[in-house]
């Protein structure tokens, strides 16, 4: 993704008190480890909880995740005081969620006025280290 | 929706098997109140875990309760042993999910032997009875 | 879909201007039959030129008509003077389009200041007049 | 994207062989300059029968050259005689189409057996030679 510039010179606080506001981040215990204008990183170990039925990672959860990723890193290219809605998401499962750790980046496209498109992906790391993607996805995030 | 007619005649008790087995629904409270062939209906009360940073329904848990009903209706048109598995999915979100419960109903509209193509939707009440739809979604899933 | 009111008292004569003014429809030879607050109803004759290589109806085809139908939809419900812009759609393809003619309706499900959010779909009939749908979609319309 | 190798040695003959017995392509004067295993290349002048009401490349069209970039480069990743069909596919308007000569770009980001996941872009070149993204898009090919 190309360098971005933030408008506002406290994007990383305005993004990190966002994510602190966040019940549901915690709840299934996603961090945000690299927040760049724009740009996000993160990781989630895996757990019971986001168990579907044949114990991989839920897809549900794969969707909240980049919903999350795209969402916060809309929270990083706005003004201070604008809040980033989800207007519409599309994610594609390329390859089942089969891992202890996931990893997931992303963010802002084309920044807008009015709204940002966004793209992320969630992926684990196999033992030589090669990224195995497990889904990508794409979002309009309107900025209010 | 069209009535549809399922091809495992115990699709009731199939659907409840791998509903049992998938641990996110149990952890955030989705029950799902009707099974009919290709057709679900389901509720979830609000909770703090569920959150985004303004203390609504979180986007991401919408879009992962879309990917169960949508999920598990697919569940109910497929042979025993069968699996299913989520291609995609896109949602839009119309409303703010600013309630205390809410509702969800989704289900197969174009059955398939290697795909089936789902819709659902998840809304809320008003106190005069009128429904609020809160988010649309559509999917592709797989059966495996 | 429910019966909406157009803020723009002409709204007929706007969207049939910009209707005129769309090269691409006359092209393909789209003609929209129906034309009320939110919901458009067309139909198109197959013909050579809308071609994919089984003979059949085209899926870009088919994805450009489900454009129009919720694009010009979305022209009845703006003000005169405002434009419309797709900012993103989805389709989902169900049956093969083959027959002679096809049908399209679709419209405005949920109308914003700033966006509208969409569904259309087409379809053709059966001999004994039953509907086959070909395709299914949503778009997010911009009103600037 | 990642170089891919195809299953069918003649996969050049046997897009360009789907290609020509495409109308529709023709018909509005698409033509791929490259054609690699799971990989497209193409190109489109403007004319007037591709526009819209504003004078600008239709996004129905867009959607159109997105789905067919996708669609035969996934006819080079399968077997002679084996057909593709498109499942469903997304789209997200990044910048007006205002040039007098498009670009497209696109292929299979992940290959299977029963269906390919796959991306493509249309964009256009300022004059100092940068590009300009007019939309992205992802979609999911069935493998016939």
């Amino acid at each position: 993704m190309k360098k971005m510039e933030a408008r506002n010179p406290a994007f990383r606080e305005y993004v990190q008190l966002k994510i602190s506001r966040n019940k549901f981040i915690s709840a299934i215990g996603l961090k945000f480890t690299s927040i760049e204008p724009g740009y996000l990183e993160g990781e989630i170990d895996f757990k019971e909880m986001l168990e579907q039925q044949n114990g991989w990672l839920h897809g549900g959860v794969t969707s909240a995740i980049l919903d999350m990723v795209q969402g916060f890193a809309s929270y990083s290219m706005v003004e201070e005081g604008q809040q980033v809605f989800t207007v519409n998401a599309h994610i594609s499962y390329l390859n089942p969620g089969t891992a202890t750790k996931f990893f997931t980046r992303g963010g802002v496209v084309k920044p807008g006025k009015r709204f940002h498109f966004c793209e992320g992906e969630l992926y684990y790391l196999k033992e030589d280290g090669t990224e195995v993607t497990v889904a990508k996805g794409s979002a309009t995030m309107a900025v209010v």
